[in-house]
């Protein structure tokens, strides 16, 4: 059994608000949102960090683009606009060491980003 | 001409310090830096937003990731972490219209992200 809380919630251990679901990719809504859109997108692979991304996970970071889309499109979030923020590593405020995307929209962004 | 200040970089019409540069991306450092590594990276095509990318972009964004990574390393903040940021149109906080990345470390990054 993984300790991975994204890895519970791909594997539908724990609940997650759930609002896209690939093959790829599983997306939720943050538990503590910083905006009135604020969705995680999580690969279902367990990959630690974004240092761990590798030449074998370019198709699937190439799919990821499209899936952000898809949710800014889902969320209504496209033409007003979006944010997109990955961190890695405690300066980064990587806080799960799960590779995840957040896509954040709904009101203005603010500069600098954090 | 391209009146795109992006593409003036790329085709070397203006200067930037440059500190990457492959087929499909350069990268430069901001002039208006938000941490001590503040990174801007963009693809040679131009691409106005992030909503543009579609299915024909997808080995591009793979290989974004591992551009992505390269400089990390290059600057030095691969372990101690760093976060990486994309804006797309003005709820966003873009500013210009050629896809960009921002890739920011050296200090510890806060949260919301703007």
């Amino acid at each position: 059994m993984s300790s991975c809380i994204f890895c519970k919630i791909i594997a539908k251990e724990i609940p997650g608000k759930i609002v896209y679901e690939d093959d790829t990719f599983i997306a939720f809504d943050d538990i503590n949102p910083q905006a009135p859109v604020h969705v995680i997108i999580v690969p279902k692979e367990h990959i630690p960090t974004f240092n761990d991304l590798k030449e074998s996970h370019k198709e699937m970071v190439g799919h990821l683009s499209l899936v952000v889309n898809k949710l800014a499109e889902i969320k209504k979030i496209q033409d007003p606009g979006f944010r997109v923020v990955i961190n890695c590593n405690p300066a980064g405020g990587q806080m799960v060491y799960h590779l995840h995307v957040h896509l954040m929209g709904g009101r203005q962004m603010a500069w600098p980003p954090g």
